[in-house]
């Protein structure tokens, strides 16, 4: 389906809700493939076959069109898990990690971009690290509810930390994407002792 | 001290060590200023006051080069740390914190073109990860002979994955680098109960 036909005179031109997942996909595809900084706007345009100035006119700037399009982008979602057991929910949360990957991309693709560029730093923020946090703290919270976690455990505070970290270190590490087993492994042994012990 | 006059013929032209030091220097110093896919060899020309022919002629291509510059790159060292308690010693480690943050910044510019290039993320694990790795190894021996932690803790085969992933999770997730008060209560709070109770 493609709507790329001029767009009408309008104070901010209107993208058809497709047309602009299409052009969001396109953004996030290019960024996985050439790092953010590589990326041009030439390519975007190549690539979603509009004009440069349209995508100026909508965007503004590069970084508000990455922005953008990491606000559109849905990752996996892990609201709602709820085995009844803190290990259950965290191996549960572990068994999305092949929705992982693709993240862990965009995260490696965009991370020294975000050093010099906060507003790209806050749309990564907001799109892949807050709904986990959300998911996170719901498990936590029942944990400590159901008396598995002690209400001021020290490592409650750097869960997010251990298990973000974990992505881009397995790939510096050992070369590898984090898959449920090994994340898994992982928090058996180091998440959940930590979180019981501290 | 220049010594960038054109060398003489020569199999592979020769580069006195303090040319040498001077042209990794700048090379890093653009990588982190660019990301490594946006550095172009260019800039690299400019910067260093050679020509194109000069690098391509010694080095053959830019992952060659900035694999050569990692190489050359001597990170903090933190080998011979031993205060005589597991505590003591990663403590003793993150104080080595504040020597972490350029090499937070070269990780984060080549984290994404490791993805496609091996031949720099093997310069990188040889450069960054195996000297942390041993260093950490030896920590760990001592702490099992005193018997600290147990001979099969599940957590040491972990412990690096937590302590380097920490680095860009702080970054993404607190828009913060790393110190060493924050390493130091992640320690405490993940790293120490994980190995003493698994």
């Amino acid at each position: 389906m493609d709507t790329a036909a001029p767009s009408p005179p309008s104070r901010r031109s209107r993208l058809t809700p497709e047309r602009a997942h299409e052009l969001f996909t396109a953004v996030l595809e290019l960024v996985k493939e050439s790092g953010y900084e590589a990326m041009t706007m030439d390519a975007v345009a190549a690539r979603t076959r509009s004009s440069k100035a349209t995508l100026y006119r909508q965007w503004n700037s590069k970084p508000q069109l990455v922005a953008a399009a990491l606000r559109h982008h849905k990752p996996g979602n892990t609201t709602g898990i709820d085995t009844g057991s803190l290990r259950g929910d965290l191996h549960e949360l572990a068994r999305h990690a092949e929705e992982i990957e693709p993240d862990t991309e965009l995260i490696a693709a965009v991370s020294h971009a975000i050093l010099r560029n906060p507003e790209l730093g806050e749309a990564l923020r907001e799109t892949i690290i807050e709904p986990e946090r959300a998911s996170l703290t719901a498990v936590l919270e029942r944990a400590e509810q159901r008396g598995e976690i002690r209400p001021g455990a020290a490592a409650r505070e750097f869960v997010m930390h251990a298990l973000v970290g974990v992505l881009p270190a397995r790939k510096i590490i050992d070369d590898r994407f984090v898959d449920a087993e090994f994340l898994i492994r992982y928090i058996d042994a180091v998440v959940l002792p930590a979180l019981k012990n501290s």
